[in-house]
This record gives structure tokens, sequence and C-alpha cells, in this order.
């Protein structure tokens, strides 16, 4: 059996591609440069209908919007690079993402899922961090791609130009989601009515500890994770003159902080905490009235997660207690945990080990972190649907979310062979 | 004995400027448009020798000193706000505060501090707040004069008028300081030469939870005080997949925090501690790799801020080590403490109490904070001058240092009879 | 195949016998009454060997022996309870502990472990409580057989009587271990040469949340466990005189504690902290100058028990230099994981499923806690024999180290028909 | 004027008796020993009424008072050091203390108090100590005269057998206080009646710093003072099994300790917190379920100290909610601030100046720490009467509450001399 298309793009495109989206990373909702840049690239490909913003997303379910001030500033920056107008103004207001669908007549419809946006940090300059050392480093100071989303998009449009040059038969639906990084996009894509007639649903992630030319075939155990953001308020006051007069917020939160982390662990399986980023108080010689925690809670099922945060939500409100302040805890984004089906483990694990560059395929592995994608899987499980999570190793020199992380460029050729081959296989084994 | 000038400046003219520069407070070292329009004033009411920028400060000795880009964007700013063009030009970089002499002949130096700058806060729009009800509300946002130096300089350049109109015999010396708020324009001051020939040197706040009509003639124990900034260094990983990997350096910043306000009190007197200002960390699902703490110390006396100081340190080091981060201290500001001496404290009671308005002197009070004018009452007194704080009593509705602090203006004009009146007297006295 | 002895002791005699061990309980290495009334039944059944005191231990390897004063007082209070003075006098300085042989010619050599000591906790006297309810409460003021030992040393008599009465040929060795819960027997136990011979080693609990009529064949996954005892010193000063003198070794001992259980969870599995028990200072009014936690480590591996205790450590000392104070740490016993081998899970569950009263057999299942059984399934294993560690089901009322656990007397019945029918099966099987 | 009574009893006689009482330590409300020592020289030395037990207390105003078992254990040990059995008897359940009585005819009524109770803990055993070398170091293991109760009782003795031999007309009471380091003795004698009468009440210290030859004629701003304890309640669990299950009363300990000594400090003046005792657990594989803080907050006025205590109330509740566990707080002994009379300083001074040994008198002093002489103070206070509080100084090598504090007894006879001439002159300058 030969699955794998005729004609694969070519690696020099796909490296091409993947550093233009390396060099322009934007966080959660404010993929606007990333999104023209996607649709840009679907409309050369040739699609048979195309959704963006507002068409791609069930808007009232978004999580995590940054303000105002901030999406129009990304949106600004994001014209300057050069991005389309005509196609930008349609994601104002951070309605970014789109669905690609090639329409092949009678068969199965299969989805594909890969992630866009980039994460708030730092990019290393060091020269032996390849994308400084070769130039295409983040031009968006503070924010980098620095968990492989832009190969995640790159191999997405590779694997279109593969199913679009195969003989597949059936319906093939490519997803972009934006605000991966914070659960945000998920439920908006899962309930935008695109995955309700999908029969297949594949999701995809490079690295992930495993090298280059290793493949898992099915990812499981993603920790259900629910993010939070707690704003602490007390009493300012003259720290020298008055310090009985306040009410210190700052405090509070160290105090949450301190016991947030001393949740007891828990019997039935792992749990996580992270209280990822903190700041409060304006000046030295002030007794801090506001802080304020954005923290996220994990755990291996959705009711370790629901435990954890239980005792964090009490915690957060006893640290407020402790000095006399009041806490107000926003839920964030949320996502569940979720399995990939056998039978689409089956189908990945045979067309991988075909896949030139494979050396070696994994049938399960567990991924550890949290996922919105499982968003979309439950959505398509529930409703009789098939959903798998694929990981397609490369080798990583910084670990995920660290200032150097970086991808092996090979990796993307085989991503695209791996998820190509599996869609068009689909067709004929479902 | 009438000590009192004949020309006083009009309540309307110090209303108008004291208004003017409460819209537009600046933070240390950015007093670009303030200094500006003190010089304004300078220039018209006529001065015989004026030093501003470097030639005002022995620029060595700055501390607290904003980064060149935060520096540019207030310099910008006074700009847009109508700053002089080429005055403004000789601050650039951070040298504001200016030093106004009079010469009349034969006679002591008396010598006259006022502050400047503003601090960094959102001010109330609360319109019980009279600033936000009358439309002079900072337009600073998150700056606000919420000490009342705003004050300060409308007295200083009210008490030049008087002085200017009286029959004083002698040398009258008026310093504007910057950056009091961070303890850093203190030290410059002082070690300019400026100081080194005066024989009488007054230094004055408004308020201090002090009525309008009430004169403090001597204002002693401010604490001694020292600024610090503590950065911890741990390592990033991601929340979910590798807690294990990160080393946190939020919760070694809040083991510092919880620990810093435990510092065992001392038998000897009064001790402080503010982590006023803290941050840490990037993102909700990545373990905080950085962190910060912007601080304080003071002390009843230098030696007790030392104490107090010396357990910080340890403190902040142990808890980066808790969690195998590393941490980096930063020394910012510091002053002693300082006493007024009894012969200007009598000359000032005297005066005051034949001033119009002032209802009710207190001969001595405690300060209970910490002011860096203790630097310039130290050096005078060094070198066998004598040197006194006075308090201007004020009514004012909110704490000093909170968000809807302000002065009651009839005290403004009370502030320039007391203090031109006792310069005055002090060539007669001394 | 028939492979129940034909002479089980009587259910009268084992409810008896649980229940004057459960009115004695007795802590670590203090077993004295206990392991002399074992003798007493040892040689009411008859024995072919008998150890005792140094002849059943590697004297050397006893970790977590309290002071002389405690092991006098306890001794005393066996001999106050009527133990045999000349059997006591052997156990004197905390030697406790028995291994009985029965030497039945050709065949393999199987042994079977209990252990048999109480725990430091206060008994519920709940008129709820069975024990307290039929007068078999703890008769030893804050010790409590909380964790069904009592049920074990009572088994492992009843199995004795079981294999005595069967045709079993070969040698079985019957093992009295003390101080299980302080992680202390174990060691010397496995380091003793009595197993040096063992070809198949079982061992026993009842309980762990399986209900009565239930058996777990093979029990895994124990948790390696390390315990602490940590010792901050500080300074006394007058708390109320003199608070700065004084350097505080609780508040040491709190910032340790609460850093404790902070320590980051692991990717590769489950960690446990516990500050089990903790105490400082002396009065009121003096500032404490000394404190203690007593605490344990966990980790689903050696591993994962040495990364945490390697943070543990840190901490340990950090908290201390936080208050300016020393920390002295010893370390007590120590445990590593186990795994039970699949022919003796094989063998177990086969006689288990012909056992009256048992109506569900599970064949694995992992432990959670942790064991110095370990040491002795390690032991064996290593000179390549097999190891089991067997689950007897029972209902208990209060969960484990609880004030209110209690074993339902009809599992004793079941624990000896099932392991007595395991040894002398296994001298068919092996 | 030679107010110096005639008759002094001898330096051998005061050395004596002070060595006895520091060998037999005992804790407030179990000074059995030490009473009925005090007793049998007061009925050698003579005096007109004698009130002990029952009537030298308003017995319902009793606080800190020990279980019975304590009790019972220091009684019994006292009756075996061999006080007298029949006195004994009067002071079972802990109603410790006597008043004696001289009545000399007409004058005022003049009365000294002394107090008398050890403090619970080790008294060091090193040869530098003096009481180790010379043998009078505490035979009560765990408790210890570390504040010179012993020497205060002595010298009140001395006083007595001065006023006696003296001149002085009027009446003259000698009260012996219990339980003063608990602040739990001092109430049950203010409210007595005995007081009531009383128109110059002194009290006395030795040491606070002070050397032998120096003596303060009138100590003032003692710092309020109220005791509590803290039971903290959660729920016990298996610690490797199901940390989750327990609800851990040391997490919640810790954190309420960290936070205690953080309550910020006040602008009017002095406070104090100290978790002087704290305990928690009881096994190292049990999540804790139990534990306690028994500390003090003290300040510089009632105020203050009221301050500070409705924060730690606060802080003890918010600590036992963050980790689900309740608290119970309950109120132990609590003092007022007092002031000493001048006219009490003036006699007290004057006298002073005229004794042997004498080379120092500071008229006024600062406390720093609390005391219960204080309800003693303001009853007579209150009533009409003048108080005053002397502090006799003593070299002492450690601080007091230390394992190393030791009395000059040089300065017995120093104390002697200065409180009974002091109490002779009032009767003339009253």
């Amino acid at each position: 059996m030969d699955t794998t298309p005729q004609t694969t793009p070519s690696e020099e495109w796909l490296r091409s591609l993947r550093r233009d989206l390396h060099r322009r990373p934007e966080p959660a909702w404010c993929e606007f440069y990333t999104t023209a840049r996607i649709v840009e690239e679907l409309r050369e490909i040739g699609v048979d209908e195309l959704y963006v913003g507002r068409d791609a997303l069930a808007t009232g379910a978004r999580s995590a919007v940054p303000d105002e001030e901030t999406l129009a500033a990304w949106h600004e920056r994001a014209r300057e690079a050069g991005a389309v107008p005509e196609v930008l103004g349609e994601f104002e207001g951070g309605y970014t993402g789109a669905v690609a669908v090639l329409d092949r007549g009678e068969g199965p419809t299969v989805a594909l899922r890969v992630d866009i946006d980039g994460l708030p940090r730092e990019e290393s300059d060091d020269p032996e961090h390849v994308p400084a050392r070769e130039g295409f480093r983040s031009e968006n100071e503070g924010a980098m791609h620095a968990c492989g989303h832009d190969a995640h998009a790159t191999i997405g449009l590779g694997v279109l130009r593969g199913v679009a040059d195969s003989d597949f038969r059936g319906t093939f639906k490519l997803l972009f989601q934006p605000a991966e990084e914070r659960i945000g996009g998920g439920a908006p894509i899962a309930e935008s009515g695109h995955l309700d007639d999908v029969d297949a649903l594949l999701a995809v992630h490079v690295g992930l500890d495993h090298p280059t030319g290793e493949v898992v075939a099915g990812v499981d155990d993603f920790l259900a994770v629910s993010h939070f953001e707690a704003h602490f308020t007390g009493e300012s006051a003259h720290a020298g003159g008055h310090p009985n007069r306040g009410r210190n917020a700052v405090q509070a939160m160290a105090t949450a902080v301190q016991n947030l982390y001393a949740i007891p662990r828990h019997e039935a399986g792992a749990t996580r905490v992270n209280a990822g980023k903190v700041a409060g108080g304006t000046a030295t010689n002030i007794v801090p009235e506001g802080a304020v925690i954005e923290g996220e809670i994990r755990g291996a099922t959705t009711e370790l997660m629901e435990y954890t945060r239980e005792h964090a939500e009490r915690m957060l409100r006893s640290g407020a207690e402790m000095h006399d302040c009041s806490v107000d805890i926003e839920h964030g984004g949320e996502a569940p945990s979720a399995k990939s089906d056998e039978e689409l483990v089956d189908v990945v694990a045979d067309v991988a080990s075909g896949v030139d560059g494979v050396d070696s395929v994994v049938r399960r592995d567990t991924l550890g972190g949290s996922e919105d994608a499982s968003y979309l899987m439950r959505r398509v499980q529930e409703r009789g649907g098939k959903a798998g999570y694929v990981c397609i190793g490369t080798d990583h020199p910084g670990g995920h979310h660290t200032a150097t992380f970086d991808v092996d460029e090979d990796s993307l050729a085989i991503g695209v062979d791996v998820l190509s081959g599996a869609v068009v296989s689909l067709d004929r084994n479902f």
C-alpha cells in the first residue's frame, strides 16, 4: 500500500514559510499577521471553502481575549509588517484563526487541527540559538514561538498541499486554531459547527522531547487545565509614616502563592499549580494596595483539576483575608483531558512506519501537559467520530516554553508526510 | 517686631501655579516640565544667580535614575506639554532641579529647600476628589502629586517673592530638589557645593496630619531609610509538562516577602520594611524564571535601619536559595535620620505665632517617615550651620501617598508667610 | 486441588489474640509486650527454631530507635502488663521482633513476614468505635494499632498453626518485624541472614481500602520513603524586652514547613512530603530557641524520592538561614520501592479463589503508601528468590492511621486460610 | 536623715534563702514548695496577719492555671522536696501566693509586691554558669528561675525583716504574687481586696540590663500584654497513601506563624508578637490533624496591644481556613501598661542615693517588656494611692529568660536596703 501523496511540498518552501512565521510570533487572539499569511497561502494553494474571523469561531466561546488597546497595537503591528489590509480587517477585535475545506466528493470527512499562537516571552539572542544566528529570531520583542506553533501552521499548509495533490476522496478540513497557549481558542473552534460532521480528527504537536525521526501515533493523558486571575485589593498608606493604615495586597498575594504550591498531592494522580505571573504595588514607599496572580491549575483528570481548583480558590480567599484584603477571582480558559482512539493510532502508526526519515514509531505516549485540542477531540468523539493526537518528533535544544526552544526543520517534511499520508489513508481505511 | 514681608504673592497666583504643577506630576529625575516651569517663574521674579541641570547637582551622587527610555519618554511628554525647549535641553538625561540665589549684600547665608517630584501612582477620579472635580487632576496617567510636592515648589517660589520684596540683608538660596520620593536627590544637592557656605537651612513639608492653621516649628526623628531592588533568577520550564525542571523565582520572591515583614522588631525603636513593588513570571503555563522586589528599609536611627537591612539581605538570599534561585541585590537611595536645631525652632515658632491664619504653633513633632532633606541638614550641621525642618499644616482628605491626597490651598499663603518671615528674621536674629 | 490446611485455628482464638494485642499497642522498637506475647504463642504452637532480640536482627541496621528513657518506660509498662520477665529481658534496649522456623524436611524455604508495631496516636473513644464499645481500646494512652498490625501478628500466628498442621514439605520461616511505621525494622530483618536462603517470601497487609472478602494477590508500586528529623537551633531572648536579640527557631521551622509542601511536583510520577510532627519553643514570652520537624519524603521510585529529598534538605537549610538559625538534619529509616513477582501472584490468586469467604480476587493493585517490606522483598529477589505482597481486604470504618481505624475480625480467618494455603501450595508449585 | 533600718538581715541568710528557692523553680500556679518555704520564713520573722491560698487571691480572677494532672504532679514534687505538709494542703489546686501584714499603729498603708514563679525552660549546666558550678542549679528539670523571681522573693523577706526591725509607723503589707510569667497572678491579687486601703505600692525587679550598684527609681512604659492559645484542628490521613484526604493542621499553624510576625508595625509605638511555643502532629507518616500555638501580643499602650491582637486573631483564623481546618482561640492572661508616680520616684531616688553599694541612681527608665504588676499599680492608682516600680541593678551574665541568666548576689542586700529604706521613709514623707 502506498499512501504517501505524490507531490510533497518542497523542504525549501516549508523552511521559508516556517521562518517567516517564527519571526512574527503573536500571542493569543493577536495572530493577525499569522492568520493573514496563512490565508494568503490557502488562496494560492486553492481551497473549496474558506472561513475566517467570526465565521471560523463560536465567537461567544472565546476566552482570555486581551483588552482593546493590546488588540489594536498588535493589529497595527501586523499591518506594518505587511499583512494584506483587506484580510486583516476581518480579524479586528481578535477574531483570528481560519478553517479551510477541500471537497473531493463522496467519502469521509477528515479534519486536521493546528494551532498558531506564540508565547509572551523573550527569545534568546545567544548566537548558539539558530533563529538568532540565522536571522529569523522574533522581531516582536517580548513574544516568541517557544512551543513550535510556527511549525504546526507550516505543517498544516504542507498537508493541505499533499492532500490536494493526492487521490483523496471525501472532505478534508484544515483548522487553524488561535489562542492555544491561553486555553482560549479550543472551545470556540469546537463549538463553531465546523466539527459537527467530522468522522476523524487529527491534531499534531512537534517535539515533546521526542527526537527527529520519531513519531508518536497517539498521545494521551492530557492534563485537564483551568486558568485564573486573582486580583487582590487592600489599601495604600505611607510605608514609613503609617504602616498600620495600610492593608497590604502584596503580603496577601505572597501568602497565597506560598500555599498554592503546597496544595496536598492527590492519591489518584498528577496535579499541577502555577502562579505563572504575579505583580503588585506601585512604589517602594507605599504599602501596596493591589496585586494580581495569573495562574493555572491542572489535573490528570478533570476531577483532579477540580479538586486542586477548589483548594486554590479557598487559599486565594484566605490569603486575602489574612491581610484584610479582598480578592476577585476571574476564571480564564479551561480544557478537559482526552485520549486518542485506537483506530486512528493504528492508521498513523502504519503510515508513519513507511515514511522516509522516520526511524522509530511509538504507538502511545502521555503528554504531561495540557492542550485545548481536547475540546475538539471530545466534540468529535461525543458525536461518534474518532480523534487522535499525533506527535512528530523534532530535536529541540531548549525545552518547550524556554528562551532557546527551536525545532529541527528536517522534521517539517516528516510531519507533512505522516499526516497527509494518514489523511489519505483514512479515506480508505475508515 | 514685624518680620512679615511687605508684599506677599497673591493667593490667586499661588493657587494657579500649584494647580499647573499638580496637573503634571513627574517621577524622580523626570521633573522636566516642573523644573522648566520653575525656571520660567524664577526668571520672571528675577534672581542674581541661577544654576540648573548639571550645575545644580553633584551629578555622580544621583541614585535611582530611570533608564534612558523612560527619561526620554518623560522628556518628550514635557516638550508636548509646552515646556520651553531651550531650557528643557539642559535637563536631558535626568539632570533636573535648580538652585536660585538672591544676593542682598552683607549678612548670613540662609537657604530653603523644597522638593518637586511626584509619585508613580494613579490619582483618584472620584468627583469628591477636588482635583478631579475642579479639573486639575493629573494628566500624566500613572503619576500623581500625592505627597504635596506641588505645594512645596509653589511655596518656595512664593517665599522667593516675599524675600525679594523684603529688606532682607545677606544671601538667600532657594533649592529645588528632585527625586525625594526615591531618596535619590538629597545627596546630589547636599554634595553640590551650594550648601557649603550656608549658615541656616530650612526645609518644609505640608500636612503630615497637621490641619490648616497649625505649624510645627521643628520636625524631628526622620526615619533613616534605604531602598533596594532584589532580582531573583531561576529557570523556566513548562508548568504542566516539566514542573521539576523549573526553579521558581516567584516562589523565592514570595518566601522572601513573607519573611521580610517578619524581621524581629527592635527594642531600641521603630523599624520598617516594605516590599512596595513586586513582579515576576511571564505566562500562566511557564514556571517563572524571574521576579523582582523593589523595597525599602527604615529605622528610627541609622543603626536601626542597618539592623533591619542586614536581616533583609539575609532573607532575600535565603528566599532565593530556598528555591534554588540566585538573587542580585541592588542598593538604591539612602538617607540618614536628622534633628532640627533649637535656634531655628525658636525663630520659626516666634514668626509663625504672628502670621495670619496660624492658630496653633507646635514647637516640635516627630516625622515617622523618612526624608532625604536629612542629607542636606547633616551637611549644613557638620559644617557648623543650623538646620530645621518645618511643617505647614494643611487639611488633607486622603493620607499621604494615597489616591485621594490633596492640600488645602489656603495653607499655601500661610507657608509663604511663615517661611519668608523666618528667612528675613534670621538675618536679624542670627 | 485442595490446598487449604486441615486444621484452621478457631475464629475465637484469632479474635481473642488480636484484641489482646490491640489493647497494648507499642511504638517502634518498644514492642516488648507484643513480642513477649508472640513468643508465648510460638512456644505453645511449637517451632523448631526460635530467634528473638539480637538474634533476629542485624542490630547495627536498626534506625529510628527511641532514647533510653523512652525504651525503659515502655519496657516497664510491658512488665506491669504481665509480660513474662525472662523473655522481656532479651528485648531490653529495643531489640524486639522474632523469627520462628518450622523445619519439615526437603523442599523449598518459604517465608512470611508480618509487622507488629503500633502508632503514636490517640485512639477514638467514640462508642461507635468497636474497640471502645467492646472494651479493647488501647490501654496505652497516646498509642494505637491504627494500621492493623495487631491483625498482621495474629494472622502470622494463625498461618503458623495452619502450616504446622498441614503436609507442607520444606522450611517455613515466620518473621515478626518491628518498627515498620518508622521504616526502621525492615533493613535489620533483611540483613539478618534469615532471608538468605529463602526461595519465596510473602508479606501481608489488611485493608488498604479493600473490603472483607476481597484479596489482592500482588501489591505493587510501594512508594520509596525516607524519614528525617530536622533540629533548628536559634537563640532565646525575652520576647517583649529584646525581640531583636533572639534568633527565632519557630519562624525558621514554619518557613521550612511552608516550602517543604511546595516542592515542585515531578513529571515522572508521584512524590510526597509530610512534616508529620513539629514542635518548638518553651514559653509564650521567650523567643523560641529550638524547634524540630519529624518528617518524611516519598517517591514512586527511589529516584523520585531522592529528587524530593534533595529539595527538602536545601529548604530545611534555607529556612534555618532565613532566621539566622542553624539546622541539624538526621536521616531516619529509608525504604526502596518494590514489585510482586508474577509467579507468586499466580499462586496466591489461585489459592484465594478457593478460600471460603473470598468473593473477589484482584490480581494486582498499587499501594500508594510505603512499606519497608520492600527491603525484605529486594533482598530475596536479589538472591534469586521470589517475593510478593498480599492484601487481605477488611472493612475498616476509619482510614488507615486515623483514630477510628478498625478491622473486621471476619477477615482474620480469611487471611490465615489464604496465606497458609499459599505457603503449602508453594511447596508443590515451586 | 537616716532611713536605713538598724538591723539588716545578713548577706549569708539572703544568699542561702535565694539559693534554696533557685534550686526549686516552679511554674505559674505550681509554686507549692516556694510558697511553703516563704510561709515558713514569715512565721519565723513573725507577722501580724497572714493570708495564704484562697485567702490571698480573688480566686475567680486566676488565669493560665495548668490542668489538674500538672498541678498534682508539682504538688507531689513539693511534698517530696520537704515542704511542710499542713501548709501545702492549703495550696492544693493551684492556690499559691501569700499576703503578710505588719501592723505598726497609726500611719499610712505601704505595700511591696514581689513575684515568685519560675519559667518552663531548661537551665544551663555549663560550668561557667554559677548555679551549675556551685551546686544550686535547678533540680526541677525543665523549669528554671531565669528571670530572678528567686531574688525577688528573697528581697521581699529581707525587707520584711528590715521594716520589722525599724521604727516604721503604719501598716506594711508584703504581697507574694504567683504566676507573673503567665500574666496570670496580677489580677487575682489586685482584686483580692488586700490593695484597697493601700496608700503607696512598690514593686521590684532585679536586673533588666542594669548592673549591680545601679538603681532605677521609677520604671515605666510596661508593654500591655495578652496571652493566647490557638488550637488548630484538621483531619488526619495516611501521608503516603491518601494525602488528599487530610486537612493539615501543621500547615495551617505554619502559615499563621509566618504571618503573625508580619503584622504591620504601628506608627504610634512598639508592638510585639511571639509564637513562643508550638506543636503539632503525631507521626511522620500521618497528615497532622492537630496543632497549637501558645503566644502573646504586646503593645506600648493597651490600644496598640489591641490593634495587634485584632490582626493576630484574623490571621489565626485565616491560617486555619487556608488549609480547611478550624481554630479555637483561647485568651489567657492580660495586663495593661503602667507608669510610676513621681512622688514615689522621689522617695526611692532619695533613699537609694544614701544606700551602701549604690553608685548610680537613674530616676526613670522604660521596661520594654510587660508585667502584671501593672494590674496592682492601676488598682492602687485608681483608688487614689501612689504606685511605683523599682529596678535593683544586678550583673547578669545571660539575658532574662535565657539558660544562663543568673543574679549577682551582692545586689540582694542592696535591694533590701533600698526598699526597706523607702518603706520606712514613706511613713514620714507621705
